[in-house]
């Protein structure tokens, strides 16, 4: 590609911060501690449906060291959540194991501990219902007065294009199926975690672990009914967030709750068993799925019907339908699309926002189907999605404007690293499978601003600052803003300092969310790069008697255009700026609004300035005398616009496959009875370093004209195919097809058995 | 004045940090604590002036707990202050009893502490000069190789205008007299701080109780070798600072290399007895003054002869004649001026900037020869004064350019407060008496810029951000910039935070330093502002289709211009620019530079924009039995330009006269053969709130037409003149003129007794 022409964008850089992570020492929110500083603890529901009919918190609050003893007769109904569904602290009843009931600051953690086993809590236990298709039903449990049949109205969606009757009349292979998909949860390395501190004006400071600062200070501002305007939102060090930091919880209010209370900054940390148990997850999702195709391979209709598990109460997870929709109306080019979802209440941990939001589990649905398809026309899967692939300049039936399309190149590249021709179809238990994805990768408007702010200000010594809405939680956001910016002044990336996630210093920004940083925050460093960049040329114009358009600016050095041999070092020339009568600083600003639209109320419109796409193809090798399913080796093949860092987006995508891989074979939650039963890294099987197959990344790039140098979003993607790309591998293996995830060897060996039977009935 | 016309300037507002200080709740330098921090202490010289023949560190080496000890020998030569004269660590010899010789950094301060206690130094004890006369004499010890008279050549200046031989001759009465002014020194609540912290990655980041957060970037820079491009300088919150924050001390690039040394971050504080030791101090003046007027009380010359004890090494205080040359040359009306100063080395504790920055000697010194002029010819020291006042478009014999002058009536109602005419030349032991000054109250070009910047950012919740340059180190900066701008905008003054002194966020400044933050960052602040306001109005213009010259923005509400009966409230304007399609958020900036240009060889020209003017008049009684004076008001009438903020202005004039009162009465470093003997609060008589007279203030505005709203600085001015007019008062009191300050009751009584002796002999 254009590489070549850059300085710092297409370079292997590391991460700013990688130093004081690898050597542990930054400061996570976990490391914060004011003076005053209390600790803040919430005991939480032992059964997943019940009444509460008394709460003696007499004693927790005679205990010496405990400041405040909370429960929700002490404060507003407070409630939270995208439906407006969640009661901050719980009254009268409790609907999931995760709910709380009360809350104590304490002098220390330990002391926070023991008052809370000093609370009395006396229940009557109601019935519960544990299965959203059971909680449906009528007569089943009703968790909320204002859901009748546990659904909420909004709750309940439909999206159609073409006519999918009409679809499957005209295909020569029609096939149905019902699928499932699991709880999973996010795994953050780094615990949930919100210190509150009053000023004695009354003004709020939060720092918090969160991804949308802005609309996180918007958030806390509605449900405690404090001015937003007296809310500073502050984004300490993130170990990671995935979408679980996406929303704004119970803790986080009652967390301020203690301070106002107690006139002292409070501080609460999650144990790893919360992060488990009260952490949102990925939904679980049942989900029938009906595809048809010509007997030439072109798809016909696609049909979707999917059940979601919300849990108890409503986070974002509630809205992942948008996401899923997206997928099974324009993954592949298909003429005739419906997609119906309910989302249903349960007594289970809620659902929340996890990478990919939604879009693992309608990818797993969408290229289950297609690899299905393909083996009832006896084609290639591979050629099957190459017929069917999207391509650039498409508009799908739902309006998502496909301006630049990698994914031909992506199925291609992939399938040449695993030698698909050669390894697919063999009669060994060896067996290659793919699977691609579409999603957004140019910002995602789902707020009536999907923008982002940037200054730029350069010191009398070179020193260059970004100050960004964006917001790193880990995924390496700062580098690559410093790297935009790097390039467009001419300076080492080392000179860069990049603030950010600091709702009183940084300009607005949506959040860290849809994979939208690199475009949409990049798109705004790179604007305010450039004013920066015109303004130091204007004064080297000036200083020099020069036309500002004849100069240029690279490598620390201003010069004229085409004779970089006799140049001014960059720091010289900003101080000459700055130290003449009349002279002025650098200080410059870029705000960055993609042109995109809102969905309407039938869900079409084009949300992002961009799509990205990816195919992932992998070898799995499957013991057929245990189940067992090893994955020798994923070709990881990813259009990205452009690789502003190369190195950040092989760790994306290292990460995300080792996300897919966990989704696709090991990982789930086990709840029963809504009592999760694996809360913890010993029984939740995250895969580790030693579980990690050979991963070969490749980067696509399609050069995107809407993207800062090109580039579009990827952050999601990587954890989105690797689950269905594991399932086509072991049917192109030993021929069974597994349609529940995890792929566990119980199932394997189940259906193997199964397979094996029906072979010796015929 | 006009001040009806505002709705936030000229409005009494408490500072924005007063809850939090007066609550004990602000965090200062000394309440940081950082993971791994270790504690810095300094050993210093037993001796005034002496060879140090061994330093044998190895038992505090050896001392558990002890990270890391160094001396001179382990670092490169570093030289620091204005003459680049001052050792960071003492090699070869020693030349007062501040002088660093080791630095040790600990796990705890105690045993830092005892560190320093195992540390043996060797020395061969040298004669010592503790007199700046003494010290230029032939055969007096040397202290720097390169100084052969304890003199420096760029420590001795000399300025005139006009040709005093041909005033004098042709004055009516010319005096001639010696005054000297002591060594006292700043008394900040909170001492010195400094806490240093290296990232793995080697950036440096330093919190600091410095005034000028952008020289002080630089000034590491230089001493350390480090690029400045790689440090961070932040201003932590400062328990006063005076001046004696101006310049970077040993201490601070020790602190580094201790951090540098250790990889951990390391603080240093002051303790007390430091702080008075350690930290610089007003400088000690031995001055000969010659003054001369016709009968009609016009001056006709003033000749000043002064030499300064600059102490060991040079800090600011080397430069303060550059002040004391503007009130010499300037104050009053005088056609002819000479002014030669010298600054001499001596084995004292070293001089540096403090409030006033000389001027309170320089005043002194006029102040008290313009009261004697007037006795000598027998008129009223105020009509003296009145007749020979500066005046609004004056330009004096320096080029100093008065734009506005209050001076007329700050003399005026000064009197009037004292009731002067009825008071004063009373046989009793009652007096009044005044003093005036001038100061530079728009900037001083002392750097090749004297600017500031600013941005402003306005959220969806109309809260409001200034990022500044400015430094508040104590004196409500802040508070003042966040009232321009409230003013601007039409917003709460509670509505705007103000950020400043971070040098990675914040534009740049040149720092909190000669009264220039009001009149400079105001400026800068107000253009931001300004900035922001348009930015909003052509928003509104645009959604209501009208001309954003036509609409106006006050009380958090947009309105045509005229009709503010209709209109839309302030932060709803902000959200609907920012949602709406080619939205755009409120980011605006501010640069401002004062037209002012830097002084040539022969020291003319007009430094400041502006000039501020002050009288105060005081009433005294003198106990004629114990010699002891007591003053019973003060009234100081200053010429702000504008109030912005009454409250705060009042807060400084009180602040200011309680220093002026104790420079006058009170105060004194005792320091004898290089030693200080009263290094702490019981010993060193700071006045205290029972001391404070009745203080009317009185507020002169002069609308300064390049002041933001019109204000001047007028924060160091405060304490400047109470010390002349104090000793003015006691002079029409009792008749004795004390020309040396502090004016104790020992010298008062043997005054008397002198002037009882003499009357007698009569």
């Amino acid at each position: 590609m254009m590489s070549k022409e850059f300085s710092f964008v297409g370079k292997r850089v590391p991460k700013l911060d990688a130093p004081e992570k690898v050597t542990g020492q930054i400061a996570y929110g976990h490391d914060m501690k004011l003076p005053r500083m209390l600790y803040g603890k919430i005991l939480r529901s032992e059964y997943a449906h019940a009444q509460i009919l008394n709460i003696d918190t007499s004693r927790a609050e005679a205990l010496p060291g405990v400041r405040a003893v909370i429960t929700a007769e002490d404060i507003p109904d407070m409630r939270i959540g995208w439906a407006r569904d969640h009661p901050v602290l719980k009254a009268g009843k409790v609907r999931s194991v995760r709910d709380e009931i009360a809350a104590v600051a304490a002098v220390d953690e330990d002391t926070a501990s023991e008052a809370l086993e000093l609370i009395k809590v006396e229940y009557e236990e109601l019935p519960g219902v544990f299965d959203p298709e059971e909680a449906m039903k009528p007569g089943a449990p009703v968790l909320h007065g204002e859901a009748p049949n546990n659904i909420q109205e909004k709750m309940r969606q439909s999206y159609y294009h073409g006519d999918v009757e009409k679809g499957f009349s005209e295909s020569d292979v029609v096939i149905e199926d019902r699928l499932t998909l699991p709880f999973v949860t996010h795994c953050c390395m780094g615990t949930s975690f919100i210190l509150a501190d009053f000023s004695p004006s009354g003004d709020l400071t939060v720092w918090s672990s969160t991804q949308m600062p802005f609309l996180y200070q918007r958030d806390l501002s509605m449900v405690l009914g404090i001015p937003a305007s007296k809310i500073r939102v502050i984004k300490a060090p993130v170990g990671g967030a995935f979408g679980s930091k996406l929303d704004m919880y119970p803790f986080e209010p009652i967390c301020v709750l203690l301070a106002q209370r107690t006139g002292c900054p409070v501080r609460i940390t999650y144990t790893r068993e919360e992060e488990f148990v009260v952490g949102p997850t990925r939904q679980p999702v049942i989900c029938d799925v009906k595809s048809g195709a010509k007997g030439d391979g072109t798809l016909t209709a696609r049909q979707v019907s999917m059940i979601l598990d919300n849990g108890a109460y409503s986070s974002w997870g509630a809205t992942t339908p948008l996401v899923m929709m997206q997928t099974i109306s324009s993954l592949y080019r298909v003429p005739n699309v419906k997609y119906d979802v309910v989302v249903a209440y349960t007594n289970n941990p809620y659902s929340g926002a996890m990478r990919g939001y939604g879009n693992p589990q309608a990818t797993f649905v969408v290229e289950t189907h297609i690899d299905m398809l393909a083996h009832e026309l006896g084609m290639d899967p591979m050629e099957f999605r190459l017929k069917n692939a999207n391509q650039s300049g498409d508009v799908t039936g739902q309006g998502v404007k496909i301006t630049t399309c990698g994914l031909t190149e992506c199925i291609e590249k992939a399938a040449e690293s695993v030698t698909w021709k050669a390894k697919r179809a063999k009669p060994d238990a060896r067996g290659v499978g793919m699977a691609s994805l579409i999603h957004v990768g140019g910002g995602a408007r789902i707020y009536p601003s999907d923008g982002c702010g940037s200054t730029v200000k350069v010191d009398d010594f070179g020193k260059v600052t970004l100050i960004s809405g964006s917001t790193d939680m880990g995924q390496g956001a700062d580098t690559v803003m410093a790297q935009i910016v790097a390039e467009e002044l001419g300076v080492p990336v080392a000179n860069v300092t990049v603030v950010n996630a600091d709702t009183d210093i940084t300009p607005w920004d949506v959040g860290a969310h849809a994979s939208r940083t690199t475009f949409v925050a990049g798109n705004s460093a790179r604007l305010a790069a450039m004013d920066a960049k015109s303004q130091i040329l204007e004064g080297a114009a000036e200083n020099l008697g020069e036309k500002a358009e004849d100069l240029d600016m690279k490598e620390g050095k201003i010069f004229r255009k085409g004779e970089p041999e006799e140049s001014i070092p960059f720091e010289k020339m900003v101080r000459s700026k700055h130290f003449r009568p009349d002279g002025d600083i650098v200080l410059a600003r870029g705000w960055y609004e993609p042109p995109t639209e809102r969905q309407d109320k039938e869900f079409r419109g084009n949300i992002s300035a961009a799509y990205g796409f990816a195919t992932q193809a992998v070898e799995v090798e499957v013991d057929t005398q245990t189940g067992e399913v090893t994955v020798l080796k994923i070709a990881a093949a990813h259009d990205v616009g452009r690789a502003i860092n190369p190195m950040a987006v092989e760790g994306q995508i290292h990460g995300g496959v080792s996300m897919g891989l966990g989704y696709g074979l090991y990982e789930e939650l086990v709840v029963e009875e809504g009592q999760v039963l694996n809360p913890n890294f010993a029984d939740y099987a995250l895969p580790t370093a030693l579980d990690m197959p050979e991963i070969d990344t490749i980067i696509v790039e399609t050069d995107d004209p809407a993207g800062p140098f090109g580039a579009k979003g990827m952050a999601e993607p990587a954890c989105i195919p690797t689950a269905p790309a594991i399932a086509n591998a072991v049917y192109d293996a030993v021929g069974v097809r597994i349609k529940d995830l995890p792929i566990t060897p119980e199932k394997v060996l189940k259906a193997l058995n199964q397979k094996k039977e029906s072979e010796e009935e015929k």
